[in-house]
């Protein structure tokens, strides 16, 4: 394989990052409107969708070894084969807490419901946008961006922790709510890890663009 | 780099990972010992542990990148060498959920507190035991013991929906221990969390092992 070649399959697999990070992505937006619904048809799409989303993490670590087994990578390249790696197991699990929150949604088809005080959505939308963002980060090496995302964490650590307490108030004064309000923190708390991934994203894109700039300036992506 | 020497520089990484797990490991237990008693000084010792724990992490993914630029590996060292990559970020995100522990165990520590219904440690014990029979299974590319860590999620599953059932009664029935009970589900929480991570480590090296065993019949390592 020639280097352009070589260089080709790298956008190739960023591409196939990018379109895994659409998946997880959706999954999130689907499971946040199966909660703000209590709509099982989206459920049953977050459910759906799960198997695609573990074929492209096992299908992106296979090009990904392969690109590695293929020549012998510079270092800047590397490291971003290394990002790829990471960036695709956090994907894979954000999946996973799509799935999670839909199977505490079914749970609480069960039992009477009631409006809560708090605004899940709104935290669901600040999670999903962090990995887009994340990943925007990722595909324009812009470390600025990746950085930004670190400051939406705290945003979303402070609702999960007002969540949390407004859910704990509801639960003592009204117990016959109990139910319905633990499932709600506790997707607040699967919200609240969607958004860890993405800092953890984050922080790989800063790795990588670090380890890239202090180290060879830059070489198949355009560094700032 | 001779070929020798290359495969002594990956059973090196493979002692710096069983490192990162022994501190990983000892991070989990002492932040169950701190629940236990209620200890400050076992909070203290967690987050004296984190930078270490950080520096590890950062340590064998520079060692993990070295071994690749060095020359071609093989295609069963490139799966070793990412199923390390992929332990290494587990285990530092299990050093995290120790952190996490103590901050509520220190929360914790503000309020009044009493007996609770749950048996924490033993969850914790369990899950502790994940951990280090995941890498036992890596060290000794064992696919049978990664299969009984799987095993050993189902139960802490078990035990994480017991203490949260339990720990929503005395929520609702004793409100005055509302906070200790709320902090005490969360830490089951997070020790749920610890058997993710170790069950996503079993999951590495049987994938690794699977890729070793059909594609190349072994390397390095004795495979069974």
């Amino acid at each position: 394989m020639t280097r352009t070649r070589f260089h080709e399959e790298l956008e190739e697999l960023k591409g196939k990052l990018l379109r895994m990070a659409g998946l997880a992505e959706q999954a999130v937006d689907r499971a946040v409107a199966a909660y703000a619904a209590r709509d099982p048809r989206q459920c049953e799409l977050v459910f759906a969708g799960e198997p695609a989303i573990n074929a492209c993490e096992r299908e992106i670590d296979e090009v990904a070894l392969d690109l590695l087994a293929m020549q012998q990578p510079m270092a800047v390249d590397l490291r971003f084969i290394l990002a790829v790696i990471k960036i695709n197991a956090d994907l894979e699990r954000v999946g996973d807490q799509a799935v999670n929150i839909v199977q505490r949604v079914q749970a609480m088809l069960e039992t009477a419901g009631g409006e809560l005080p708090v605004d899940v959505p709104v935290m669901g939308q600040t999670a999903s946008k962090m990995i887009h963002n994340a990943l925007q980060a990722f595909v324009f090496a812009d470390a600025a961006s990746a950085e930004q995302v670190l400051t939406m964490d705290d945003e979303v650590d402070r609702m999960n922790r007002e969540i949390e307490a407004r859910m704990l108030d509801v639960i003592q004064k009204n117990p016959a709510a109990g139910h319905q309000a633990l499932e709600t923190l506790l997707i607040a708390r699967n919200l609240e890890r969607v958004a860890d991934h993405a800092t953890n994203i984050a922080e790989d894109v800063i790795f990588w663009l670090r380890g890239a700039d202090v180290r060879h300036g830059g070489s198949h992506t355009a560094m700032r």
